[in-house]
């Protein structure tokens, strides 16, 4: 690849900004050619305008770079990465869209348009589709995609090769990371020795996405599979990586090792996307596999990690919620609309 | 009370153990007679003994106590309350039944006899028939009583009141304290930012065990209800306090309000017992509420809490581990049986 | 006492406030009277304005108390303690002093003022006599007395039988919980798994304040003790409760015998302050103690425990770091004020 | 390098055992040809014989191989990594050196023997003379030499360039993982939201090992320096990297800026063994670094960090404890003994 794309991110110095800096860095396709965010770091370089806390170094070409404002004018970029809040998402990514940008949004505020792909490459890339739809809609140049929730992420990617059997219901409760809510999203005093069984927002994202990803595109709009779909969210004392207990009803009643082995088969053809990690799914046969702490990593983080498969049928998904979950998808997606020609 | 009830501990220095001093200290009903422990404390006094780890002081009284071998002709007690590890609770609970002692236990080895009661004062009182049978067919002079599981016992108080609605399935995921697998049971390196996804046996104890409580005693034998119970038990940060996300289903389709109603109105009609909280069900309309760390002590540490009761029907309960779901569990029951003239 | 004493809270619904409202609850001299919080919560109820987050239960006579502004014409109370951040209390503890209040602040504004008594019952009760001075130069009807923050009260009350040897030179390194930096201080993702080897001003705050409390007040001025203190400060993960590792050199070189038997001997002689617990010092002789989980409560959380008194002269001190170092400090400060006949 | 040379690791399957694995999987000059552990484990291959609880994998070319007892009958190799308790080390570790395999022992048990070396290869390299003595007086065809405890070497090595002042006293409060216990040290019952403060001879291993390290060698024996040392040891809930807050007494009186300085100047030269660092001690300037979470992996976990560096002079040292206090020091002091043809 001769010529690399330009990348920008867009809320570059919160806990996904990192990661979104992380994943790019080094990254074939894409360089980092602006960082954009708030007010208050505009101006400042990088490294003093962000507190770098990921375990890995600040990368150098990162350090001494200036923050620009979060303005389409500003940036100079073929795409942009939005880790924004979805306050401020909701204004900002339209503006982008319409100065012609591709903008790949880990915000929830566009997820649910009918005329925005919300996508997961291994589950439902067709949906890309509906690109130029938003672009007639709209009036405009670029256009947005988004990626889900991080908890959906996790749990979708495990469900696909089930809907193979027929899968007709979901309960899925969540034991999520701290970091999902931000650097500052969870004080120490609330959390440690504690459990909170709730997170805003976070259940109905789970049902509502979940539905739009496995609905079927007809080329102008999506039709909702007849899935039901039950969440219990809850916060627990882990700083990265989600864990999900997922209750999955299938017509056809698949026994475990059905279900083991459609996991290990699962296949969703993506070889040539530098993210995409070896095994989309990692099966794990030990019983007390896998494990928020040691398994996160997996496939540089991009793994989705299923064990435990028992009657029921019951497992658990887990999967690095600021990776997998949050940057890596946006970056996944946009390495899968330059695949197709769209960037 | 001029004469209060002579109460034994085996297995008093464990985690359990120490909850029960706790719970029989300043007892109405019972006072603590026999400390017996295994063979590397006996012979010493409590204090020596053991190796205090509550955040309440090691009561006075007890301190300077002698520990005993747990071997019935040591201990000197009306009742005995087992904290035993189940290994050994399975050929001791016998010997002490056979020498003419109640045996109230905690442990799993004869919960799931025919003949043996598992109880929950607020869910099947009536269970305690079972008891002459015992002796008849064991040919005791004692009996052995037993409370389920921690993780059972907060479900089942919850579960009860929802019976009245033709209560038919339960999916269960729990996030379980670490204090559950005893002082030494879970290692620092192993749960620290981390989760473990798998209890040895436990999915099985809340299935198997909740049938039991729920069964119809008809004198004779328990006939199982028609209920189906799946289970995903997971290990959490969190060192006292069990928390539960439950789907139950029932058959006439209440609403969340008329679910949150029924726990209002549940009223076991226990209030003659000293250990019985004021509430056995305590209601949270909070979003986030309960929480381990802040309610797991409501009612001593003997009401079940419950939050979040959403459509599905979905809801959160919470109760203390080692108190409400094994020490506390156990006093209770034998409490019934003093009321009940069985001791 | 036929009459209680009027006592309001400013800063009532943050962590120390909350510790404020534990403390004087059921206190047998004062009643709580105003509730004072800024704009956002005034006008509300306590329960409303405030998300309480003690594992004791909200009291029932505060619930339903309305907070109001912190402003001296909107309290009506005989004694004030103020919870509040040093940036508000820099202006408004004067003004509440000038209105004739008494104000026991636990905030650092005024701490090392050279009228304002930083004082601490058990150390230094005769710099009290600096209020009629402070009157007279302000020109109040009322007054401001201090306690010292939560890791130099710990300390100072170990220290303060060490005098007698000949006390010169004194290093501690500190473990400080996350409480101490209010309810959203600390964030989980910068203290889970890790260590924050910085607090902002601490370390300044330690040596400054300790000299001031151990300085000999000749009645117009606090002459410093040739002491040397050396203070590294550091935040752990851990909620509640300040351990701090203590080197005090000392002219006479005492044995740790000595040292313990100076511990066991330390009688301040403040019997009649209800605050009080049996022993301002409680001496462990086992290896592994004092530990913050298990020992913070002791007296009521306001007892230091000292323990591993060894060769150097080295020590374990540890305290409740919003109780005895927060909030039941400035309780204690009124109840001497009262008992001096000062309220 | 042509051939490569073999190691084995004795006690392979805990804690500090699976970071020899790591540190000598894909080493330059190592190659693992021989895994030991207990009898429980020898017959087994590795991937069945160990819990694998670091969150890299378990390298392929281990996972098959057979674990042998631990004897020198059955073990093929030219150094041995001992990892081994040390109660087992003290009988073992002759056992192996007799036999003629060069022992690099992490274990305690003959640190502080008159003929054995205890190096840090940036501190005490010239120790490594003490070789051909051991040999002679045990009548050996091996050898022993050993590496300190973890909390030894991360202060150590940041004391060395402080001798050009006149270091003469050093006080150290040690804030130690969980990982130094071993995987199942520490459980979490004891440390969730807690402080331990005592770590069994831990102190009296920083007080002695320090004087020898620092001693001088003159070709017989060792001379101790004229430095006083003075420790006190706490657990905290961190489940890797040692923090040490530390007090250096020096003659000179450097100023924070002069002592700075000299910690980036330190160049051990030890360029060309593969496990040393580029720099061997980092210097934070940050205020609140380093922090074990972030900054425990530099330099491949090998570095120690340096900040805080204060009046006094007081400073934060901070290392992985498994990896630079363990593991890789053993592996650091086999690179030496290669490059100095002692292998």
């Amino acid at each position: 690849m001769a010529e690399r794309i330009k990348a920008g991110v867009l809320g570059a110095t919160g806990a996904v900004g990192q990661r979104f800096i992380e994943a790019l860095t080094d990254h074939p396709w894409f360089e980092i050619t602006s960082l954009a965010a708030s007010e208050r770091s505009a101006g400042k370089t990088y490294e003093n305008a962000a507190n770098w806390r990921l375990d890995s170094q600040l990368p150098d070409e990162v350090k001494g770079k200036d923050v620009v404002p979060v303005d389409p004018s500003k940036v100079d970029a073929d795409v942009v990465f939005s880790a924004l809040p979805s306050s401020s998402a909701k204004t900002v990514e339209p503006e982008f869209a319409e100065a012609g940008f591709a903008v790949a949004s880990n915000a929830s505020s566009y997820r649910m348009e009918d005329d925005v792909p919300l996508v997961v490459p291994e589950v439902n890339p067709d949906h890309l589709g509906m690109i130029e739809q938003q672009q007639d809609n709209r009036n405009w140049d670029g256009y947005i995609i988004t990626n889900p929730n991080c908890s959906t992420i996790i749990m979708i990617v495990s469900l696909k090769p089930l809907l193979q059997f027929g899968l007709n219901n979901v309960n899925v409760a969540t034991m999520q990371a701290v970091s999902g809510a931000g650097f500052d999203g969870v004080s120490s005093m609330s959390i440690i020795d504690n459990i909170l069984p709730y997170i805003k927002t976070e259940e109905e994202k789970m049902e509502n996405e979940t539905l739009k990803l496995l609905g079927e595109f007809n080329g102008s709009e999506i039709l909702n599979p007849d899935i039901h779909v039950s969440s219990s969210c809850h916060r627990v004392p882990v700083l990265d990586g989600h864990t999900e207990a997922i209750w999955a009803g299938m017509d056809d009643n698949p026994t475990p090792e059905d279900v083991r082995q459609a996991f290990l088969d699962f296949d969703p053809g993506l070889e040539d996307l530098p993210s995409k990690p070896e095994n989309s799914l990692v099966v794990w046969d030990e019983p007390d596999r896998p494990q928020p702490r040691l398994d996160k990593n997996i496939g540089n983080g991009m793994a989705v990690n299923v064990g435990r498969i028992r009657e029921g049928i019951r497992y658990i998904a887990l999967g690095h919620n600021t990776i997998r979950g949050a940057a890596g998808a946006s970056v996944l997606n946009a390495e899968l609309l330059h695949k197709k020609g769209k960037l």
